[in-house]
Parts: structure tokens; C-alpha cells; sequence
């Protein structure tokens, strides 16, 4: 599992593996990790599940799924993460995207309605908990992200067509120090020579 | 049933009942329609499922509930009816929604989220259809629909707070005969006096 | 002057050609308008002035004489327009632009920001004089229009390729004659086989 | 002028006043900034002219003022400012807006189209520079200042309910430092308990 280099490699973490698309492992795992390391001040919803092809090529279990990964999993994460914050008055939900959640093209008929259902329930909570001291962000990562499967991917790419994950880590956490005077919601990051 | 007086008005029309959200009595539903009418020139998407409050309000089984009714049923809808308009060459399918379909406002957390999706699958559908000849359609009505329990809900209001259905039929009916050269997607109607 | 063939087809209309940009003349051709016809029940903002090129490559000149044609022009003409319809309770006033309302292309330094002073204008404007019975929208036309001169830029392009006038026209007139429970602000038209 | 007492409370701080809607004193300041410092590596274009009233209030010149200093001036900055970012291969411009640059409301007819006109061309500036290493991004700043001026328009208004100067150059200090690897063009920052 791809989680467990990343743990080894940084020192003090932990890694709970679990799929969140599976609502009571999701929910006893959330439970382990408040357990062992008491309650998150900031969470990263960083899970996508990502299916192409247009709406006759993908089946409709097949959305359903990655509604589920991709925008049900929100809810229950947000659902059990935001009540102790709301009690300390601070904590971040940063809610990681692509401009799919913008935008339905052909291809994307099994994953952009579930970003755009992501982005839109993450809009949502922001104006429900901003007003509580918990800052919700919504940040698109308009990019391939450099890794091995995406070199293998595009492999006539040159080095700056992929957004490097630390990159996309230092504008994570940039907005989780954003002073509460001052919170972005949407936020959008891209290499410079991305065509947009 | 609401339909059934419907039906009882306008010679010539069928009703089939169907809870959407139920995908095999969908599918029955339709092969009967379809062994009936013949295959449909033109689908409405118009079943809605609404339930409002914050994210914490609302159970997540219903966010899931709502997301079956407004967004995967229009999966179904199209995977269903779309073959044989693609066939034909020519076809409508329109599809409602709101505006909460654009923005989630926090009391909107297990409904906008179902609207956003559903306008961004017409919008992949739509890209995919276009170039084969069939229209697809988003109609935002951005106002409290005429009916008897939505004027117990707002007795204080002036009738033209109020968006007529005939007022709607005469959009959808006026989008569903664009020349094909011609074509809206996106499309929006409001009352005069609507706040915006 | 192109519009004199259109008059010559077209039995009991008038023309009164002026440079939109040219406020005074502008002002004494609406007069004279008004002085000939009455006020006019029905504006539609049509023109428009665009220049292609990056930053680097137009003159600021450009930029500005096009803001004058495209934005400036809509201010007169609603301000001069108006009041008599505010009088009679009714009126209506379309704007025609494109994507470039929307977005700002490389190439689209010198035009793109004047459409979207101009949709935001029309967009104030429809706020302002829709709870006074005027009906002010803005009518996107999302493809190259069918004329002589567009043909002979892309003469390779099938005829689908391009919209018809006439088409524009039926959709226009169509927005015109919404009834004032059921408006549209934002139109949008494009063939069929339009990428977008 | 307010300017100055910024000045002399930044050590190394230099301040070159000019209105910039004047072209020509404009571009001799520019090159008096040039001459006394070198070619600018960031620029910041914070100038706002605000008139607030509806269509029918405010006078055309003053919309074609604030066009002036609203969108004309950044295109003026650009073109001047960006040849030696170009020949260096980096460089920044940041532009500042607010929501009035997506909107037009009623009473900001004089003022929304000059913002939207500024974001769209700030839009196609950095789609021209992103390529050639240089940066531009535009600031939605979605609040009220926190200024002796502003606070005597809201004198009931809590602390909060204000943006800190501080904390905005904070985001554009951010913003002008990402990584090429890792722009941002639209970024938007609001207090925690803003309505949006």
C-alpha cells in the first residue's frame, strides 16, 4: 500500500488504511485514529476514484462507486471530524479536486458529477462551519501529478508538465495557516506552462 | 398520485408511475413505455428529491438517497432512451434543476450536491450526444414553482413570486424545437421580480 | 453599409446607421429614432468591435475604442432607452457576445475583457430593471455566424459548422417574447456539432 | 497621500505617486521607478476606482474613468513592466479584485463591468506570460478593508467583520512566491464569518 513508504519516510506519522468508500470500516477507523492519536484538527480528503469513458461506455454501478469514494465519504468524514472541532472553535477540512468538478466533459461522465457533487457539498460545509472557526477548502489540482504511474503514462512529457505532490503539499498547507481573517475557499494550483 | 389528474386533462397522454430511484422497476418502466409509445424523441428529466439542512442535519443515507433519485435516474434515463435516438439521428432529453445545481448554500448540503451532479452528467451527456444529432438540455428554474403546497408554504407572497408550470412547459417546449443548428444547453428562467 | 440590404428585404423597417462609439451621434440617432418610431419597445445591443492579438500586440487605443463599442454603447443606449420603457412598465433590451463574455484567451486581450464588461453591465442592468417590468438578457452566440466574409475565412468548414442568422434571430425573438413570470438573463446558442 | 506614511514606516521603501488613468505620467513614472530601482520582478496592481449607483445614477464618463484606472492602467503596467520579465524568464504580476469582478449587482453598474474587465485581461495576460515563466494572478479580496475610512462607514460592525491589510499582503506575498511548478490564478480570501 502505497501509504506506507510515505510513514516510514516521515518520521512521527501514522498511516490507517482503510477504503472510505466503506462506510463502517470508514467509521471505525475514524474512531482508531481519535483513539490513538485524539481528535484531527485538520483533515485532507484526498481520495479519488476515477473511472473514464462517456455514459454509455461506463456502467452506472460504476458512478455510483465513485460517488461513494468520492463524495459520500466527505459527508461522513466531515460528520464525525467536525463536531470536536467545532467544540475547540478551530480545525481545517482541506478537499482536494480537479477542474473536473468545474466542468462535464464526454469522457468524464463517471467522475466529473462526483467532483462537482464533492466540491459543491464541500461548499456547503465551509458556509456552515466558517462561521464556527473551522476553515473548509476546496483545492483543484489542475495537473497530472508526478508519479511513477503517470511517467508511465505520458512518457514523451516533459518534467514540467507534472505537478510535483510536494508542491501541492506546500499550498495544502499554506491554506491550513491561513489566518481566520483571511480563508480561501476555492483554491487552484497548475504548472506554468499548463494550457488552461 | 399528482400525475394522474395530469393525464386526465391532456387527451392523448399516458402516465406511468415509477419511483425513479428504483433502478429495475425504472428499466421495466421504460421497456413499457417504450413496447407502448414506441422509443421516446424526447425525455424529461424532471423527478427532484429535496431534503434541507446543514450537513450534520441531514443523515447521509439520504444525501445517497437523493443522489439515486436526481442524478443517477438520469444515468439510467439516458442510457436507456439514448441508443435509439442515436439511431434516429435526432432527440431531446432536458433535464431541471435549480440553482442550486451552480452553488451550495449551507442549509443545501444533501441537495445541492444531487443538482450539481446532475447538471454536470447532462453536461457530459450533452457533449458526448451533441455531434450525433441529439439535444441535450439544462433548464435552471430559479424560483418556488405554483402549486397548492408551495403556496401553503409561502402565504404571504404576491402571485408573481411564483414561476406558472405552463410558464416552464413553454421554455422546455421552445428549447425541445431549437433547430439543431441552434442549440442552448445551459438555460435559465426567473420571474420578473426575482432576487438574484 | 450592410444594413441597408437587410432594409431594402425587409418591408416597413428603417435604418438609421451610426457609430455606436460616437456618443453624441449616438444620442441624435436615438432621437431622431424616437422622433420618427416612438420609443422603441425592444433594444437589441448588437454590436461590436473585435481585435485579436495578445497584450504585447494591440494597442491600448484598440482596447479602449473597443470598450467604447462594446461596453460604453450599452450604458447610452439603456439610459437613453430606459425611461420610457420604465414609463410604460415594460420594454425589453437583448445583448449578443460569446464565450469570450466568459473568458480570457491568449489572443483575446483587446476583446474578450470588453464582452465581459459588457455581460456584467447587461447583468446590473437586468437587476435594476427587472422589478420594473423591463426585460434586459444576454445572448451568447457560441459559433461562427453564416456570412460572406466568415465563409471566406474558413472555407474548408462544412456548413454545419456555422450558425445561421435566422436561427439567432428565432432565438432572439423568442427571449423577447418570454412572459415576464418565466425570464431568461443568461442565453446561450450553438450548433449542434459545436466542441465546447 | 496616503502612501507616504507607508513609506517612511518600511525601511527601503520607495513611493512614486502617480493617478494611474493618466497614460502619459504613467509610463514616466514607470521609467523613473525603472531608472531609480531596475525593471520591476513583481508588480502589484491594487488601484481601485469605485462609483456606486445603478445605470441610471451614475454618468457614462464615470464609468469610462474607472475603466481608466481599473482595467486600461494594468494593460498599460503589462505591457511596459512585462518585456524585461520576459527577457529574465520570471517575474509577477498581481492583480487585486473583489466579487464585483464575477457580478454585477444593481448598484455597481459604474464598478462590476470595470472589475470583470480587469480580471478577464489579467485572465489573458497570464494565459500569454505563464508560458515565458511569468506569473499573474488575480486576488478576489471578498470583504471590507479594515481602514480608518471604512470602519467610519461600519461603525457597528465587529472586528471581525473586517479583512486586515496584513493579512491580505500575507496571501499576495504567498501568492508571488509558489513555484513555477505551482501557480495559482484565481485566489480568493474572505474572514472567516463572511456571508458569501
Amino acid at each position: 500500500m502505497a501509504i506506507e513508504p510515505a510513514v516510514k519516510e516521515v518520521p512521527g506519522t501514522h498511516a490507517f488504511p482503510v477504503d472510505i468508500a466503506d462506510e463502517p470500516r470508514l467509521h471505525a477507523t475514524l474512531d482508531r485514529i481519535t483513539d490513538t492519536l485524539g481528535p484531527p484538527e485538520l483533515v485532507v480528503h484526498n481520495a479519488v476514484a476515477a473511472t473514464f469513458g462517456n455514459f454509455m461506455e461506463v456502467e452506472p454501478a460504476v458512478l455510483e462507486q465513485n460517488l461513494r469514494t468520492n463524495a459520500m465519504s466527505l459527508l461522513h468524514l466531515a460528520r464525525k471530524t467536525a463536531p470536536a472541532m467545532i467544540e475547540a472553535g478551530r480545525g481545517t477540512i482541506l478537499v482536494t479536486g480537479n477542474t473536473s468538478s468545474w466542468r462535464g466533459k464526454a469522457h468524464y461522465a463517471a467522475f466529473a458529477p462526483t467532483k462537482a457533487a464533492q466540491r459543491i457539498l464541500a461548499e456547503s460545509i465551509a458556509r456552515e462551519l466558517g462561521p464556527k472557526g473551522i476553515h473548509v477548502a476546496y483545492l483543484v489540482i489542475d495537473a497530472v501529478i508526478d508519479l511513477a504511474w503517470t511517467r508511465a503514462m505520458h512518457p514523451d512529457k516533459p518534467d514540467h508538465f507534472f505537478i510535483q505532490p510536494d508542491d501541492i503539499a506546500e499550498e495544502a498547507w499554506h491554506v491550513a495557516h491561513q489566518p481566520r481573517g483571511s480563508w480561501s475557499f476555492n483554491v487552484e494550483v497548475r504548472p506554468f506552462a499548463e494550457y488552461w
